[in-house]
């Protein structure tokens, strides 16, 4: 069997998330449907994690197996010819029987983007996530750091969560400004369930008062999720990169 | 009755286009039910023209009367919080009682956008259509002239259309390169169905020679539609103004 790591961007507007299921299209199904016609074996994908709806990736991981002797070239034209056009493979290369999107991934980068505008724009309606009280991205990027470093996320995953252990290392956070819009990223060794979102929210409600100031440290040390910010929307949110 | 003049923008994406439907979800019943709810009164929108399904609009203009004491600034804001975020009122004026969007309209300008690369871009997927080979935009801008003044438009609207007389006059038509997309201007005093993707599908096909150089007054004149090029898809147009 050869092993493929695979790398693709995807708009996840139109999908239920990347991860199969039964009853709603996914990345996940248009993906396994394309490289399964292409390739005329039952194909199986490994994601690197899974995302929500509607959320997007600039470079999202995955691997399979196959049997074929069909060159990495012919993989990267030939699912890009199947695919729709808002799912694209970037690159394609053999790697050792051993590798697995998920189970090798030695971190992620996130990204997280805000329309900080009194106006909506339709056109950034599914890549943005609209505040229209003003963001002071200076207080924000000063306060994101507290996330930095290895800590218990117990307060900033979602009640759905379902792992025992919540302690994740977060290796940078950074907030800046590019005229409307603010952008939040973030890298780090594992994320939970909405924490990306929950974190940059945190950050949002203490730039609005909701939340003290420099009170990230007292949150991980409550874990618990009712002190933490709200889940911002999932269209703002964007799998920048992934680590190996 | 006081009139209303009202402007707004959208992204088609997600609509079966702007005239209201029995069986898909329109620009226009999106906008009728938030003024219905708004208003507390039976509302009906008249647009300065149709849009197809997935066609975007920078500005376009709907008319509608009212009993209503409402203010313009009520109007926009109300509509606003209730319009989902891929519509957006920009603003609202009381017009002369003869004033309707769409047979006081002078004129309109179109933008129609084509991502010129060997790669698809899942995030412009929805706002541009791919073509691959390079496209000379130079030449194209060149030929585009020869629609510019009054012609019969008979060999560049679609079969479907429903219009007498084909007869309209550009204003101008205008052919740019930013980066990897190629955008195609144009304003006339008005468009026939699918005019807009018609002849810039025949621009196209200009310029990779499927159709002659300085063959447009010939088209003109044959009046024969299965002479001209192809009709682009949808998601690359734009209405950008209207003219009154």
């Amino acid at each position: 069997m050869r092993n493929f790591k695979v790398l693709m961007a995807y708009k996840g507007t139109a999908y239920h998330g990347f991860q199969r299921q039964s009853n709603a299209y996914t990345i996940q199904q248009a993906v396994e449907e394309a490289l399964t016609q292409l390739i005329g074996e039952e194909i199986t994908i490994f994601g690197c994690s899974r995302t929500d709806a509607k959320v997007h990736a600039r470079q999202f991981c995955f691997s399979f197996k196959t049997e074929s002797a069909i060159p990495c070239e012919g993989i990267i034209n030939g699912a890009n010819n199947i695919l729709p056009n808002d799912i694209c493979i970037l690159s394609c290369e053999q790697a050792h029987e051993d590798f697995h999107a998920r189970y090798c991934c030695k971190g992620k980068e996130y990204e997280y983007r805000i329309l900080n505008s009194s106006m909506k724009n339709p056109f950034l309606s599914d890549s943005t996530c609209l505040i229209q009280k003003h963001i002071d991205e200076r207080l924000l990027n000063e306060q994101a750091k507290a996330f930095v470093g290895t800590h218990d996320f117990k307060a900033f995953c979602s009640a759905d969560c379902d792992k025992e252990n919540t302690v994740r290392e977060i290796f940078s956070f950074n907030v800046r400004r590019e005229g409307e819009i603010v952008i939040f990223t973030v890298s780090g060794s594992g994320f939970l369930y909405n924490m990306v979102r929950i974190m940059v929210g945190t950050l949002v409600y203490i730039g609005e008062g909701k939340i003290e100031k420099d009170s990230i440290p007292e949150l991980f040390e409550k874990g618990d999720r009712t002190l933490a910010g709200k889940t911002l929307a999932p269209q703002g949110l964007i799998l920048n990169r992934v680590f190996y």
